[in-house]
C-alpha cells in the first residue's frame, strides 16, 4: 500500500488505556489563552518521567467557549485518576490561575467522573471567593490583583487512549522533520487528540527494555541509523532518519482519525520515504490500530 | 518619582537565594530551539507547586552556541542542589532528549557546582553511546531514531536570586498586561534573567499566609481591586488591575537590569498608574531591590 | 442596546462594490504557507495608496485543499477586474511563486470571471513549462530551482462587499486594542472575509475631505479624542481611543458573520465602552449593515 | 574549501547599487511593531514586479528606539531616490500611520539624502497636526482615533548594495529550505541587512534573458533538478534542489557579515551539500562577494 508514493507498512500501533480530563482556558485573546495553555501542559511528555502527559487539543472561537472568549482547549492524562486529579490541580492552580486574564472550565461536562478541582482552588480567595451560577455552569470567582479568577467547581474525566503512533522514515533529518511538523500541524486542527511530545514530535522513539538492568525503556536500536556499522540497524539503507509522532485522546475513533490525517499530511512531503508504527506484539497495550485498515 | 509621568513608589522588591543552572539548547532551526525550550521550561512558575521554577533566559544565534547552531538558554531553578539536579535530569531527559535535531550543554562551565546529567541521560544509549571531545566540551553522543543526540557529561550551577519584582498598578486590565507584555519583551532579551510565570506574567499575586490554616499563601488581598466594597482593598479609586512580573536570575545584578529594563517599559504604555513592588517588610527575603534607587 | 453591558450604537456600516479574487497557497507546511500569503497580501490595507487591498482569509488544513498540503487562503480586491488581473499577476508572481515549495490554485472555480493568470506566469518557465492535468484542474508546472510551481491556469473572480466595519470606543488605547485583536482573531476563523489593515486594525480612522484641496480623505476628527480641547472631538468624555476594524468579504452575508463575530468579541474585553459604526450618511456605498438589525 | 564537510563553491555573488532608507517603527508592544513592519515591507520582493525591495532588518529593545519603546527596523529600497520617495511617502502613509500604536523615526538621521515625508503624511491631520521637538528630533503629531501618530519630519537615505546572495544545495527540498531558514534566523539578528523574499527565502532564482522576447528573466533552467531529462540542468546527481537567499544592504560590509552568518547557518544543517553564488560573470553589477575570501 502507498499514499502519494510513500510506502505503508503493514503494521499496527499499540494503544493503551490512560485516563484523561479535558480543561477549556479561555482569556482575553486568544494569544494569552495559547499561553496559560503551553505553561499548563509543559513538562508533559511522558508520565515515564513527567507528572502527566499533557498538550494542547485545539484552538476555540467564542462560540465554542463557555464565556465566549478565545480560548484553548488542552488534554491532561495519567495512569490513573489519582494522579489525575493531582494533576489537574496543580496545573490548573499554578499555570492557569496564575495567568493573565485566564478562566477554566471543564470540557467533560458529561463525565461520570468528576474531580472538584475549583472547589479546591477557590481556598486561595482567602474566604473572599464567591460560588455562583454562569453561562449555565457551577462556578467560583476568586478575586486576584488583576481581577476576578473564574474556574468552574467540577472538572469531568474520561477513560482514554495513549500510545497511538506513527512512524516515519526519510532520506534526512531534515524531510522526516518537516512531516512531522505537517502531520502535527494537521492533526492539531482535531477534536479529541494530543501530541504531547515538544512540538508534537519524538525524536527518540524507545523499545522495552535495556541492557542496564535499572533501565525500563532505551533507545530503539533497530530504528537507529547510526547504528548501521553496529549490525543492529534494521532500516533499509535510503533511511536516514525516523521521527514518531504519539497520539493521546479521548477514544479510539479520535486516535484513528488524527493517525489518518497525520499519515496523509506526511506522505506529501519530498523525501518521506515510508510510513510505519511502533507496538510491541500486541504484548502491551489494548487497542491496535492497523494502518492498511485506517488508510483506506 | 515618576518615570515617563507614571509613579514609583518608594519601596522595594525582596528576593531570596535560590540554585539554579542554566542549559543551552541548541537545534537545526531556532523554531525547533524554542519548541524544546518551551516544553523544558512548561509547569515550572513556582516551586510552590511545580518541580522546579524554569524559563526561557534568552535566543541565541549560532556564534554565541557552541555547536555554531541556532540556540535558546533556558534557566532552571530550586531551592536546592538536590531537586535541581532531579529536574536537570528529567527536564533534559524527557523534554530535550526527546525533541527533534536538539543539543544540549552546559551554560555554567566555571560554576563549581556540577552535576554528570549527561553521564545520567547516556544510559537511554543501551551502551550504543559513546564519549567524545567536542566544541572543546566533554559530551556524549547517544544514538537517536531521528539522529545522535549530543549532550554535555556536566552541567554546572550557582546560587542564584529569586523572587525579584515590580507590581504594574493600571486604570484597567488591558492596560496592565500591554505594560507586563512590553516588560516581558525587554527583559527577555537580557542575559541573565527569567520571568518563569506563564506569558512572563503573574496574575495572581499572593501573600504569606491565609484564613484557611493549611494554605502557606493567598491572594493578596490589599491588591484586589474587586474587594473594594469589602474594604479590604488598600488601592487608590482610579487603579482596577494589578499585575505581577517575578524576576529570577544568576546574581543580583541581572535582577537589577531586568528590573529597570521592564520598569522602564512598563511605564510608556498609556494607562499605567504607578509602579510598586512585593516585600515582606525585609522579614523573608535576604536580597532587597529599592525601586527608587534602581531607577535613578 | 448592550452586548455583554457594551452599548451598541444605533447606526451602521456603510460599503460599496469592489472585485475581489480568493487564492489557495498551499506549502510543505502551514508555516511557509502563510509566509507566502503575508507576502502576498502585503503592502495592502487600502486602495487610496496600495495596489490593492489583500488579507488572509483563514487557514485551510490538507483537506481543503487541492493537494492535500496544508494551505492558505488569501482574498485580493481592487476597484475595477483590470486592476485586479494586474494585482494577482503581480502579487502571485512576486510573492508566490519565489515562495519555497507553494503553489497556488483558484479559489473561485465557479465564478463567470476567469483570468488566465496562471498562463501568464508559466513563461518564467523559458519554454520548459508544461501543462497538465492535476487534482482535476487545468494547471502549469513551471521548473523552478527548488522544484516545480505548480499554478492554476486560471483564476476567479466575484464582485464583492468592501467597507465593511465597526468601531470600538474603548476607555484607553490597550483595552481598545485588545478589543480589536480579539474581534480580528474571530473574523480570522470565518470564510469569506478579510481584514486588509496591518494586524487586521485601523488605527486612523478617516473622513472623507480634507481642508487641503488635494487631499480626498483625512483624519476623522469628530472621533480624535486629543481634540477634545479644539472642541473637535465629539465623543463623551470618558472615550479615550477607538479602533476600526474594517472588512471586505464575497457577499454581504460574510460581511455580516464578521461583523456579529468581531463585535461579539470585542464585548468580551474590559474597558470596552460603546460599539460604533463609520459611515457617510448612505451617500457613498450602497450596502448597509446596520448594527442593531445585525446582532439580535 | 568547505565548512562543516559542505563544500564552498569558488565563485562570487554579485551586486549593484540600490538606494536604501531605514525606518524605525515602534510601537505599545513588540508585536504590534511587527505587524506593522510586516505590512509595510509586503509585496516588497523584487523591483522588478513590487514597487519596492522591503524587509525587517531587526528588532530594536527600548534603549535603542528614539521614544524608549520596543520597536523593528525596515529597509525600503529602490532603484532611484524619487521612487524610494514614493514608497516611503506611500508605505509609511498606507502601512505605519495606519498600525495601532505606532510611531516612525528615521534610522538614518545623518544621511545626506533626506526626505521630507513627515511633512508630508502630516496633511492627514486635517489642519490640527502640530510641529514639535521631541526625543531629540522634529516631529509632527498627526491626530488620530487611536491616539496621536508621530512621524518625524525627515527620512534619510543612502546608497546601498542590492544582490548580495548565496546558494544552498541540497539533498532534498526539506533540508534546503530548512538551512535556508537556519540562515535567515542567522541574518535576521544583524544590523544593516534586510532579505526581502517570503519568509528571506528565494524559491525560483532566475537568469537574465528567456526565449520569451517580452520576458527579461526567466527561470534558472541550469540549476532546475527536475530539467535533468531535458539535459540543461547541469547540477550533480546528488542535488536535487538549490534555495537562495538575496540580500540587501546598507554597505558591502554588510552584505559580507550578513553572507558568512548566513552561509555558516546553513552548513549546519544535515542534507546541505554545496554552498555556491549567483553571478553574471561580473557584467552586471559592480560589487563582487567573492565566497572563499568571506568565509576565511
Amino acid at each position: 500500500m502507498d499514499i502519494n508514493g510513500v510506502q505503508i507498512d503493514d503494521t499496527f500501533a499499540e494503544g493503551f488505556p490512560i485516563k484523561l480530563a479535558r480543561v477549556i482556558i479561555t482569556a482575553v485573546t486568544e494569544r494569552w489563552a495559547l499561553e496559560a495553555a503551553r505553561e499548563a501542559t509543559g513538562f508533559g511528555t511522558s508520565v515515564i518521567g513527567c507528572s502527566a502527559e499533557a498538550g494542547i487539543e485545539r484552538i476555540l472561537t467564542g462560540d465554542l467557549t463557555p464565556d465566549g472568549r478565545p480560548g484553548v482547549s488542552i488534554l491532561i492524562c495519567n495512569m490513573g485518576y489519582k494522579n489525575l486529579e493531582n494533576s489537574l490541580l496543580f496545573r490548573l492552580g499554578q499555570c492557569v490561575l496564575t495567568a493573565p486574564t485566564t478562566a477554566a472550565f471543564s470540557g467533560m461536562h458529561d463525565a461520570e467522573k468528576q474531580f472538584d478541582t475549583g472547589k479546591k482552588l477557590k481556598f486561595f480567595g482567602d474566604g473572599f471567593e464567591k460560588q455562583a451560577e454562569m453561562y449555565g455552569r457551577n462556578i467560583w470567582k476568586i478575586p486576584l490583583m488583576s481581577g476576578e479568577f473564574i474556574v468552574e467547581q467540577n472538572f469531568g474525566a474520561v477513560d482514554g487512549v495513549a500510545g497511538g503512533n506513527f512512524l516515519i522514515l526519510a532520506q534526512n533529518q531534515a524531510s522526516g522533520l518537516m512531516a512531522a511538523e505537517a502531520a502535527v500541524d494537521a492533526i492539531g486542527k482535531l477534536e479529541g487528540t494530543i501530541t504531547p511530545f515538544p512540538g508534537g514530535v519524538v525524536a527518540s522513539g524507545s523499545k522495552v527494555g535495556s541492557k542496564y538492568k535499572f533501565l525500563k525503556a532505551s533507545t530503539n536500536t533497530a530504528f537507529c541509523t547510526t547504528l548501521r556499522d553496529d549490525g543492529v540497524c534494521t532500516l533499509s539503507e535510503d533511511v536516514s532518519s525516523v521521527f514518531e509522532i504519539v497520539i493521546n485522546g479521548v477514544n479510539k475513533e479520535a486516535i484513528q482519525a488524527a493517525m489518518k490525517s497525520g499519515i496523509n499530511a506526511a506522505c506529501r512531503v519530498p523525501g518521506v520515504l515510508k510510513i510505519s508504527a511502533a507496538n510491541y506484539d500486541g504484548k502491551l497495550g489494548i487497542h491496535q490500530f492497523p494502518l492498511h485498515m485506517l488508510m483506506q
